[in-house]
């Protein structure tokens, strides 16, 4: 078959790679619309896994059943099918501690375009098809059924690892796909404030169609003290990182309240240290919590994400503003994604 | 001065009684707006905490400071303020264990209209106002105001009581004002579907307005039947109980899956024991949570929800059916509650 | 091969069956040690499940592998392992939610003598292996193994359900094995008085060494008023019920504070109703929690009990008061379970 | 009245001062028994709170109320009382937010020798006695009550900070009075295996009784890799930091499992940036949660960490190496504690 492979650090191109093999857990699916990721980018630009060889990129998609295996209970060939990024494996203790996303050890739930292939060939394996994936909506889209891959249950992520109360004032650092998913999140988890931080216009509008009561930009000054200034010098109760580097969590931790948290879901690329600042996380005592964490993929979520797109909650279509057609446009839209025209979110590709 | 009273059982009118008397962390203040709730039917007309003789009713409004005690740090007379209807004593047990609303005993944080006076006086009388006061936001109108002292937090309270999940499905039983909220709340917490059971035809719109998915009407059969029709037969998540008597709990328990909620904000007036079915409770195991309580209280709260109206996420004053102007009105808007008119949700007085 | 079976409602006998098939991901084991459980009693004589026939009983054993499917990554045969008495699918929504027991529906993660047969058998099946199973640690003792089946992961539950705080006061009503586990698990979880309600001599003993601090007799008088007596008139802050009936409720929410938790352990075997005394629980807004459960089970549990006994904060072996040697002898120690002689807590096979 | 004071960076002595007075709500104590802590030993010679003159030092002790304020409800002069470390103020809204030790500002809970002055003189204040103020219980020693003022809650709150569940494994970094309160709540929280690093042979004894199951030297080798030794080269669940410094986060970063928690309670002195290693963090996505508080303070932790010394739970009173007599040698224990001697825990006086 052929497939949109890193052929090594800093090189992509297609290859003709034998088709998957179905396990009697398993399914075999086509995709039906595709998207690139800024980590399908680090992957190959900034060899963030290691150096690979004819690995199949692709983590985002929705596909069509194609083979099942001989022990799959719920899904058979023709069924559409919403495919989470992340796809552990769920007996393992780690799951069974409520930490999927970690079976088998630190990020192993992070299989596709990873520890395997990923989802940009005409065919792509999914393991543990019963636990793994979820029913394509009657009446989805398949722009919003994209998104809820990687972009929306990491933008959810990141709120619920910030356990936002109502009434809650947040920041969210970074207003690409994941951090406009935070803020649409946050909104509807019952925060009042949401401070969007970035500058993109198209990102700008959706943050405040998405929910954000206020924008800051970055430009125009130290964020932290812009944050301070909105919360009368109080700071806000939770920080949401999806964007920045090691630096960001210096930011973080003096605009969070003492008792707040600082939640990240960026991809943190390099660097050695994250930074704390001591005196301002109360020389050790102030209880501003740091977390960050992966997606934790699996059926249930990809089902309860798409219940609120249903209910109309979120509407995450609304991140993709740029659409191509045809698998062969994998490659533009990824390179797209590398070189981040002022004017894109997400590029999609529909098959 | 003037104040509208329970008289005894049965009984209500405006009796004279001395002003209130402000201690050392206390506060005086006059009423700018008020609402008679349901439960000041309960008390007079149910005898629901016994018999009382010249009690000032009321526990619903926002006032005007004019007085405070010498110990009070952050407020001073003419500020504008928003009053919760349980202040707790802060430095209790209670309060430090998280159960404020229970400082000093099993619902002892309620005492307005309960252990003192209510607010339906020329005057009333607030415990802790440093602890128990917010401020009236600038530009907040009367109406939101006078619903945050209860129909807001107990709304809430059904809400964060239930624990509710992204994507969680929620039953709210009773869609009067405070179950309205508790829709509203729902909408706001993550939940997709919200199903409100009502029949009354201005309920039935706001709800709609407040993010229901659905409503259920339990004169066209049996609502446990209707919502495991609309759930493919495995029920809702969570369960809010805003309505009814010890059998709807009968009801709540058999439509929540297992390991599900049933969250109860209703008052129960009447009968010994509320009945939970011992089969479809799983004979003991089927992790089928019961929780009731009533609403904290305090300053904290009202800031956090009143930050919820100001970035514009709810909207009580549309549970403000019926607006009347003029403190000798409160009588008349107390016996509209009493005796709801069918286009009535909730009535207020401004001043 | 052989086993020893229900035959129908208050029938039991020993029969022939086919030995079980190892599906792919499956163990079949062969019983190093088997306990019968009063669950056992309640199946055969009270019909708890319905009418079975020739459905092989037992739930609680230790093991050795003979066979697994090709599925298996980390057992062999030869393995000496643990099996919990619950043997969820992992893979479930519901196992996804956090709640493996009630995978594919309320208590279908029970699975031993109740969808497929128990473990009184010459040979036993185990579905998911690496998911259920867990190595026995070496110099474990059978009689430690085989309560951690059931007893210790029961009793264990009673206590998170309970959500034990540092200096919390516990009643645990009724203690025959599991609630004597539940004695042990709130000692070591940082409860302060454990008061234990039974009368039985040799469970008052064994109560006193796993950390009760108190021994309440139900025949010297109302239990609740005796725990009032202990605790200032005040209540515990947790009841754990380990035994009794529907009414046994009522009694739990008397004596509970307001925020409290009534936590249940005990299989409710007959009535309609539980109890929930209306004014007790504060009319609805006491916020007296009342929950009731089944163990999880799975490797993880089964690992982290371990380890506890390994530890030494825990010694689940002094339950077993009455020893056999033989398989055959599986009938006499569940007709002692079901005739409970006077000094018996838990009788053991081991083969 | 006579107290021993900071007279200035590096600098103490006696000092008469005015008796504090005593405000409607607050209580004046003297004191019964006295101990220094290693704070202030840091606020003396690190100058850690900045550079104050004549402020009497001291926050643990246990003390006879000898005068209360006109709203003092529950105590009265000759009431023998336990006293924490940290008064908050707990009608703040940080304290109804669960956060009463930030009250008014990060740390602001912590009054004694910070905000005011502390307990080492004839007398002192305490703010808010009902919330602050704990009775001691009858026949408790004054070695144990006087542990609870600090040593105790400050162990407990690492233990409760790291969410211990049953069977994790633990390692406390320091294991100095603090580090062994923290050992011993580990113990009685549900922890499995409870790891102490240290090196000191009192401190190594009190661990092992306290429920350590194994001592981990420094000096034998980098403790990292003797954690992981010592768990199959799969970390701890949790590990609480009572000692070290910046860069011990980066050890406990290290050797903490995907999705568990580093606690920590020690006061961090110097340097600019807590060292969060940034690929065994997951590169931001492994779950490892880093939390660092203050002890909380207040009336309800006070009786049930003194619930739990009666019930023979914990027994602080171990902790205690040194015993003076008379109010005067306040000053040789507090010299004690900066320097050290090899056999010292913790040094007591009784007056």
């Amino acid at each position: 078959m052929k497939a949109f492979a890193m052929l090594g650090i800093d090189k992509t191109g297609w290859i003709e790679k034998e088709r998957p093999v179905c396990g009697p857990l398993d399914a075999i699916c086509r995709p039906l619309a595709l998207a690139p990721c800024t980590s399908d980018v680090h992957t190959v630009w900034e060899g963030a896994i290691g150096d690979r060889h004819n690995l199949i990129l692709g983590h985002e998609g929705v596909g069509e059943v194609v083979e099942v295996g001989s022990l799959v209970k719920d899904f058979k060939p023709g069924d559409k099918v919403l495919i989470p990024a992340i796809t552990p494996d769920w007996n393992s203790v780690e799951a069974q501690a409520g930490y999927a996303q970690h079976s088998g050890g630190m990020l192993s739930g992070w299989k596709f375009s990873n520890i395997k292939d990923g989802v940009f060939g005409e065919f792509f394996h999914v393991n543990d098809a019963d636990g793994n994936l979820a029913f394509l909506p009657d009446g989805m889209d398949l722009a919003t059924a994209c998104m809820l891959s990687d972009m929306v249950p990491t933008g959810m992520l990141g709120v619920e690892m910030a356990d936002i109360q109502f009434g809650d004032k947040v920041c969210v650092i970074g207003i690409g796909p994941v951090g406009l998913m935070a803020v649409a999140s946050a909104s509807i988890r019952g925060a009042s404030d949401v401070f969007g931080v970035g500058t993109r216009k198209n990102c700008v509008e959706v943050a405040k169609e998405f929910g954000a009561t206020g924008i800051i930009n970055y430009k125009e000054g130290d964020i932290v003290e812009q944050v301070l200034a909105r919360t009368d010098g109080k700071g806000v109760d939770k920080v949401i990182i999806a964007g920045g580097d090691l630096d960001t969590f210096d930011q973080a931790v003096r605009m969070v309240k003492p008792a707040g948290i600082v939640s990240n879901i960026a991809y943190l690329g390099g660097g050695d240290y994250i930074k704390i600042p001591r005196v301002e996380w109360g020389v050790g005592m102030g209880h501003k919590r740091i977390i960050g964490g992966l997606m934790l993929g699996g059926r249930l979520r990809m089902e309860q994400y798409a219940a609120l797109c249903k209910a109309g909650r979120i509407n995450p279509a609304k991140l993709v503003t740029h659409t191509f057609n045809g698998f062969d446009k994998i490659e533009e839209a990824l390179f797209m994604m590398k070189d981040k025209p002022s004017d894109l979110i997400k590029p999609i590709v529909i098959l």
